[in-house]
Order: structure tokens, then C-alpha cells, then sequence
């Protein structure tokens, strides 16, 4: 992980992140290459970016017969499923790979690439919330590194940098707020989705906008921290800072704090990951803007009031007690987002929903893999019913009012 | 530099940072011990501390016969003079020297210091200001680490902690703006001592706190941070914060800044200095209070307007232009500062003297120590001069209007 270029397999390279860190690859190609491609469903960019990058192997590992006729016509060579992602996973030309798919398809072929030694740059938010105790256990064995890209993780990494892990007292995690930060409980039970898909500062997929709107992603990310740093939940605090600007922070034992800032943009972390400990000059990429302290202004920072999010409260109990609480977490999440996003209950019924789903879990310590995902199974599962049995309880109702 | 406890020599210990070292000290009795005292008049107070620390050397560096009557009486053991604090910084039982004596007496010990191979920690601005060249050259040659007792270069230096030097974009210094920030051209005619002398943030001694008024502290600190981190004055840039809770930042190649933070205190940056690379834990000292991001609210950044702070503008000429330029700054700065807390000259004269000063200043490229302290006396004349000049034109002016 010292020299330079680094060969890259970068799974899940159609998506926001995965996307990104081509543009990364592309500013630094003195730096940078890629050996190993793997995305799911689109099919087509997957193929314009094969033809610009060349990797030795391409992947793609949707499991629809569609998509499957599209890799025959576009990719002839291309491997197929999730054995097709096991091999990008596990390329023997690559010292790196980048974990940028999405959901919990990244959490086997992180672990794979982690057992034949190679470096994981880690975007993926489920695999650590998930599995964080599989995850780092089989790093420390392996001593491979495992690379935050993420803006609030990152922040913390670089913050951490020549300190020692004894020294750190608390480790503060910056967020928006979202767009209702300062919304009544009234006004956050009336929310659209069109509202809640309006974030103030970052540019997202629809999932990761939504929670950040509840104020989940921020839960998880507490989760990962965790699990990154080594520290326990009750040094990991959350601060609302509407800008974006300072995007985590830690402090050490002699009151002293750290923090790292920048115009927000997921560049700078992806830089951060692959170029460690070499600090890569965006002057010379055009990727980063500068950030000018008088346009700045001003920054702010508040209290994170957990009666308007109760998302956030349910991930960080869910950490708390371990086990697969974090998995359910994540499946009833998954579902209740889904069904806010189709229109089918409101911005408050996904905390609900997943506050009931919780709450008859029935925990697995120490789950291995397939408990892992199991356990996420059975809260998606268990969501819909949950939803199945109040619509229909929904119907009776109005049609009981009717007669 | 590694094992604990460290033996200080302090010099300077009747100061304000000579007393909060002596806190540090009083509060770490297992990390620290003190070996050497010196003071320059306050006899009563060093003589206290004698008791209390019991060194194996004190010493008195005033030259008036009062103090030396007193010396003779209080504490008939102490070192007198210059001599006696060159033994105090060269005194063999001592690991660290802590430079916190305050003008021009700083250089000479600090050089002998390094050459016996003592670790120094400085708070003595002129040192570095005046003969940068000349201390940095003689810690390189001794190995001996330069730790910055300034709550700005404490920062700058906690965010280079595990960075390298190449990887320095720019350094950011923040300045409080003094109690003239948004001032009008009008109102800082009239300042008084009084009003220059009303600090918002900082409680520090008459000089500094002229000098933070008129920002000459920061452009001093600009000349020092070129030296203490060996960055080009192009790449090293002030911005206004109010607040004075973030103490400067570092942007790095990538476009990445990290900033430290904390509530104004000197506890910390001695604390950092004596303990580095450990960081000792302020909650067990009860020196450090925890800075609470929801009770801060808001960080504020202006631009650092130079027509209103001349001297500023003035100290970071005589910074590039190098020299014995930076010396005469020094002493006419002294000298002018002076006259202003004594009455004789209004707010902004201050800066006008230096100016005219520097104009006629002859420069002398790598000037040793005696060339160094030569210019700065030949300032501090100077201004002098000027005055009497000014304030005799000033009464015929008055003569001539009443006849």
C-alpha cells in the first residue's frame, strides 16, 4: 500500500460513489488504474467505462434476464452474478478495492478481498453497520487497512493522523440536520416525499437522502465510527451543522479538538482513500473547489434533538445492544424507506415501523454472515407484513366509518 | 524528549505564561518537575515559587539595584543578571527550557539552550521574529525540537501531526480582530488606551494587547510561523474570527483543511508543548474547560481588511523582505507602543512611526546576534527620535498659533 500506481478494483462503478472514483482514476493516471470492474444493472455505462479503463476483468452481477441479454450483446466476457463479484472482489492484479456498491451486496465480497490481503476502501454503509465485528476482526488478521470514504469518516481519519487511539476522548460527528431541521412535529407529520428527496447541501440517491432526513444515515454512520475507531457509543456524539462545511470532528484528552472541513464533495474522501498517506493535489485535478473562509461566513452548530428524529435514537440503541439488532435495523429501514418513497405511509411511519420491528427481534450474538443477513431478511419481511396488516386495518376502518 | 517526568527550566516564571506553566506543572507532578526558575523584577512571587518548586537554580535577571537589594534578602542563592539567566537555560539537570520571558532578553538564552542540546518550548515572539534564521539553523544542527507555546502555532502544529511538509498548501492563521474589527476610519483616529487596551477574547498583558488591537501580534505571528514550519510568506494567509475558539488552520495539497479548536487558553498550548507527544488529560487538571459546540452557536470569518490594520501590512513587508528589517519592526513597534500607552501619540501613529522607521532602515542580510539586536535598538531610537521631533513641531505649531 506504498507505491505508486495502485490497481484498483472498484465494485459497484456505475453508482454515485463508483462513478466518482473514475473521475479520481481519470485526474490521476500517473497514480491510478484500473484492473477490476463490477456493476449491477446498468449495463451500458458499465461498457462505456470498460472501453475507457480497460480492466483486465468486468463484472456484472444483476440477476435479471434483461440486464443478462444486455452483458451477452454489450460485455461477451463479462462474469456474471455474484460469483462474477467475488472475482472483481478478489482480482489477484489489484492491491485495492473499492466497495461502492450499495445495500447489503457489499458485505461478502468485502470480507473475500480482505482474506486474500487486499486494501478495502470502504463507501458502503451496510457492510460495517451490519458486520462491523466480521469486518475488522478479519482485517487486523489479514493487516490490511480499511479506508474510509465516506466525508464524516474520513474527517475523523485525517483528524486522527499521528495521534494515538489512547488519546482520543470523544469523536464528534457533524450533521445537516436535513431539510427539517427546524420543521414542527406538525410540519414533519405533513412531509412529501418531494420534501424529504430536497436535501440542503449534498446531492444523493434517493435511499441515502431519506435517511439522511431522518436522521438514520447520521445513526449508522455513529455505528461505523465505532467500529472504524474503536470507539465505545458513549464517546460518539453527534452535532447539527447546517453547512457542511466541518464534516466531523474529534477531540483528545486534553480538551483539545480537531476537525477537518472542506466545500462538500465526495472527491476529496475518495482522494483521501486511494492516495494515502500521499495527499494528491486537486489544483491539479479541478476536482476540489477551494474553500474561501469570508464567502464562508458563518458556521453553525446545534443540539441534536432526538425528539424530532427518532431514527437517529433507534440506530444508535440498535448499535448499543449489538447482536443483530444493527441488521434488522438496516432491513426494516431498507423497506420503510421504500414504502415512503412509493407513497405508501408517511415521513413518521418509518420510524415506526422500524421501532416495531426492533422491538420484536429476537438478537443473535456475534452473528456470523449468513445471521447477519438473515436477520436483515426478516425485518424487510417483517416490515411489509407490519404494512399489509395496518392498510388493510386502514380499509376496515374506513369502510367501518362508511356504513 | 520521550521519558516523563521532564525537568523544565522555566525563564520568565512571574509572567503570565510562566505562572500557568507553573499551573501545568502543579497539576502533572508525575510528568513534571521544575530544575531551573528565573525571573527579571517580580522577586516576592519568584521567591515564593522557589519555595514552592524548591530548583536546584534560581535566578534574577534584573538590573536594577532595588531588585538586587531584594534578591540579596529574599533569596540569597540566586544567579544575578544576564549571567544567571544564561545558567538557568543551560543548566545541566534540565530536559525542556521554557521560554517565556518576554522582548528582546529571550534570543540569547534560547540559543545557548540549544546549543547544550535542551528541547525549547517557546513563548518569546521576538526570539523567533528577530533571529528566526539563527534559531532554526542552530535546532537543526542540535537535533533539538523548537515547541510552540502560541495558542496559533500550537494549533498549525497539532494539524501537522502526521503530515508531511510537502503535502502544506497553505497555513491559515485566525485572528480575533482585536476591539477595532469593524471600526471606522474615524472612530480608531480617536482610540484610547483605555479602549485598545479592552481585549474581547484574550486577558493578556498591556504590550500584546496593543499589538493584538493593531493586529501587529498577527503579522508577528505570520514572520514566526514562516519560521517554526518553514512555509513562504505566499502561502501563509490570515482570516478573521471573532470568536477565537478555532486557533488556525492547515490546507493541505489535496484541499483538505484541518483546524484546531478550543476555548481561549494558554493551559493548552503548554500542556501540548511540555507533553508532547502526549496528550495529557485536562479533565483530571480541571485547567481546560470543554468547549460545548450548542452553547458556541456560531463561528464567524471576515477577511482581514489591511487598510485598517497597517501594522500588520507592515510586519508582513518586513517579514519578506528579511534581514535586520523584522528587528526594526520589533523595536520601533516596542518603542511606539510605548509612547501610546503612556499617552504621547494617538492610535495610529503607532503605525506611522514603524513605517517611517522601516523606510530608513538599512538592512543587513543574515545578521548574527549582535547585528540582530543592533537594528532593534537603532529603532527603538529612532521612534524616539521621530516623537521628539514631531511633538517640538507640534508645540511652535501651538506657539505659533497663539502669537
Amino acid at each position: 500500500m506504498t507505491t505508486f500506481p495502485r490497481r484498483i478494483a472498484l465494485l459497484g462503478s456505475t453508482g454515485s460513489i463508483g462513478q466518482q472514483t473514475l473521475d479520481v482514476v481519470r485526474s490521476f493516471p500517473d497514480q491510478f488504474q484500473i484492473v477490476a470492474l463490477a456493476a449491477r444493472s446498468n449495463v451500458s455505462l458499465l461498457a462505456q467505462q470498460v472501453q475507457e479503463f480497460k480492466p483486465s476483468l468486468e463484472a456484472c452481477f444483476a440477476d435479471t434476464s434483461e440486464a443478462r441479454k444486455k452483458v451477452q450483446s454489450l460485455l461477451p466476457d463479462a462474469l456474471l452474478g455474484e460469483q462474477g463479484l467475488l472475482a472483481a472482489a478478489t482480482c489477484p492484479d489489484a492491491d485495492i478495492v473499492v466497495v461502492a456498491t450499495s445495500g447489503l451486496v457489499g458485505l461478502k465480497p468485502t470480507l473475500a478481498a480482505i482474506e486474500v490481503g487486499k486494501a478495502i476502501a470502504l463507501a458502503n454503509k451496510e457492510t460495517l453497520v451490519m458486520a462491523g465485528h466480521l469486518v475488522m476482526q478479519a482485517a487486523q488478521r489479514a493487516k490490511v487497512p480499511i479506508l474510509p470514504i465516506d466525508s464524516e469518516h474520513s474527517a475523523i481519519w485525517q483528524c486522527l493522523r499521528g495521534e494515538a487511539a489512547e488519546n482520543i476522548s470523544r469523536l464528534l460527528l457533524t450533521a445537516s440536520g436535513g431539510p427539517f431541521r427546524s420543521a414542527t412535529h406538525e410540519q414533519i407529520q405533513a412531509v412529501t416525499v418531494e420534501q424529504a428527496l430536497a436535501h440542503p447541501t449534498w446531492q444523493m440517491g434517493p435511499k441515502i437522502t431519506i435517511d439522511s432526513a431522518t436522521l438514520m444515515n447520521k445513526g449508522l454512520e455513529v455505528i461505523e465510527s465505532h467500529w472504524l475507531f474503536g470507539v465505545p457509543y458513549e464517546h460518539i456524539d453527534v452535532v447539527i451543522h447546517p453547512e457542511s462545511i466541518i464534516h466531523s470532528m474529534v477531540e483528545f484528552s486534553d480538551g483539545s479538538i480537531k476537525m477537518q472541513a472542506s466545500l462538500p464533495s465526495m472527491h476529496l474522501p475518495i482522494m483521501n482513500a486511494l492516495g494515502y498517506p500521499l495527499r494528491l493535489n486537486s489544483e491539479k485535478a479541478g476536482l476540489i473547489r477551494e474553500l474561501r473562509w469570508a464567502e464562508v461566513g458563518a458556521l453553525h452548530f446545534e443540539e441534536c434533538n432526538l425528539e424530532r428524529f427518532p431514527c437517529f435514537r433507534l440506530a444508535i440503541e440498535a448499535g448499543r445492544r449489538g447482536g443483530t439488532y444493527p441488521c434488522a435495523l438496516v432491513g426494516a429501514d431498507q423497506e420503510a424507506v421504500e414504502l415512503f418513497l412509493a407513497g405508501e405511509i408517511s415521513f413518521l411511519q418509518i420510524a415506526e415501523l422500524i421501532e416495531t420491528v426492533l422491538e420484536r427481534h429476537h438478537s443473535i450474538e456475534q452473528p456470523d454472515v449468513s445471521a447477519t443477513l438473515e436477520a436483515c431478511c426478516w425485518a424487510q419481511h417483517m416490515v411489509r407484513e407490519l404494512w399489509k396488516k395496518s392498510a388493510s386495518k386502514l380499509k376496515s376502518n374506513i369502510k367501518g366509518k362508511r356504513t
